[in-house]
């Protein structure tokens, strides 16, 4: 009677955690989001019920549907995992999925995962932090539900990198919002779709032209000098992705 | 002849992820940090040789060294493992490794890991976004390096949740910096001593009283409303950590 709330990781299911893999094998029900690779769903017996609760365009299950579906799975089964792409807790909503198995008296555990914002600038060669270029990195989301997003203007003047996630559809503001903080219109970005899988994709260019870069969702987008390095030419970094 | 930089994770040896530990299994030696947690290396077999890099007080080996040493190796053996607490590229100091490799002409493979940075927080119940109370969060080391440290009056109005690595030693100059940008001295913070391990101890305190918390390193400073959350109480949510 656990509902384990479990990290995916990025993308290709060598990225799991040995904790995760060993639930998937042992688990009566997984809940996973649209994110969660095909490699990671691979993993889970073929007696075992899948449910898809990703939500998309036209065919959405809300939050409060999927903690109350928790609730009730998480009473009939001895192992429910809950499973999100990246880490259940950077923008994956786990702590409201927690707050409700509390309210509830449903035991948890949570499995932190290979996070996709900070694992997915690496699949394309940028180490976020390297000395002389980044002391630290942000990660936001860029999706704004309710007005209620990020100021990026607050952002401008950090010198660290910056890390936007779900911010594809908003980029051509985000990035007129860096340059209204003070933030250079040449600053380099770089753009990872579908990072750690076999049609990862990366688009390079500068903050002022963010906006016009041809990119799709899910992306990753990175901002600061950082994003101009490309440590892929060293050797088989993508190795894990494309293997 | 193939020098892996790999994550080892936070702590215990469950967060490890089954490329690393499928690495650790095939590998002809092992080259570890200090953080690597005992549980990871107890997975390496007992015929690999096994050489410990870390820094410590007296007892240094300089980076360059450890570049030339994996250099050496990596010339030598066909599987060399670089193992370092976390994710290699975040303060790990990866990106310098992977260059002084490519400038040799060995070939690398990169495995992320889960970082200690978000994970940590996680292991004390805390959730670094969360609806309604942080949109995002930023991660930076306290350790300054010939001055070239981290301006933390730059990110006291960010209104994200913000991590402190390698902060203890440093921990009352950081405070009085965030307080000096604008920071409410009244801002929760949290500090995670070696988070997923058995020795896990939480203390938690406000910004204005930061530099008289009695804490060790290794630990992680977490600033920010955030901070004051506690989703332990909810389940079993240090069960790996305990395990």
């Amino acid at each position: 009677m656990t509902v384990h709330l479990v990290g995916a990781g990025p993308g290709d299911s060598d990225l799991l955690t040995l904790r995760a893999a060993r639930l998937l094998e042992i688990a009566d029900v997984v809940v996973h989001d649209r994110l969660v690779d095909p490699s990671v769903l691979a993993l889970v017996p073929p007696d075992v019920e899948l449910i898809d609760v990703g939500k998309r365009p036209g065919h959405s299950h809300s939050q409060e549907l999927i903690n109350e579906l928790l609730i009730t799975l998480g009473r009939q089964h001895a192992c429910v995992v809950r499973l999100k792409g990246g880490d259940p807790f950077i923008f994956g909503r786990g702590g409201e999925e927690l707050a409700a198995l509390r309210d509830a008296g449903v035991r948890c555990e949570v499995v932190p995962g290979v996070t996709s914002a900070l694992s997915g600038p690496l699949a394309a060669g940028i180490p976020l932090t390297h000395r002389g270029v980044s002391h630290g990195v942000t990660v936001v989301t860029g999706h704004t539900r309710d007005g209620q997003g990020v100021d990026f203007r607050r952002l401008a003047n950090s010198q660290l990198s910056l890390v936007v996630l779900m911010g594809v559809t908003f980029r051509a503001s985000i990035a007129a919002q860096l340059t209204a903080g003070g933030l250079d219109r040449e600053t380099p970005v770089a753009v990872i779709e579908r990072a750690w899988t076999r049609d990862q994709r990366v688009v390079r260019g500068i903050l002022s032209g963010l906006g016009d870069l041809d990119i799709d969702s899910p992306a990753i987008i990175v901002i600061g000098p950082a994003a101009q390095l490309d440590l892929t030419a060293l050797g088989s970094l993508a190795e894990v992705a494309s293997a």
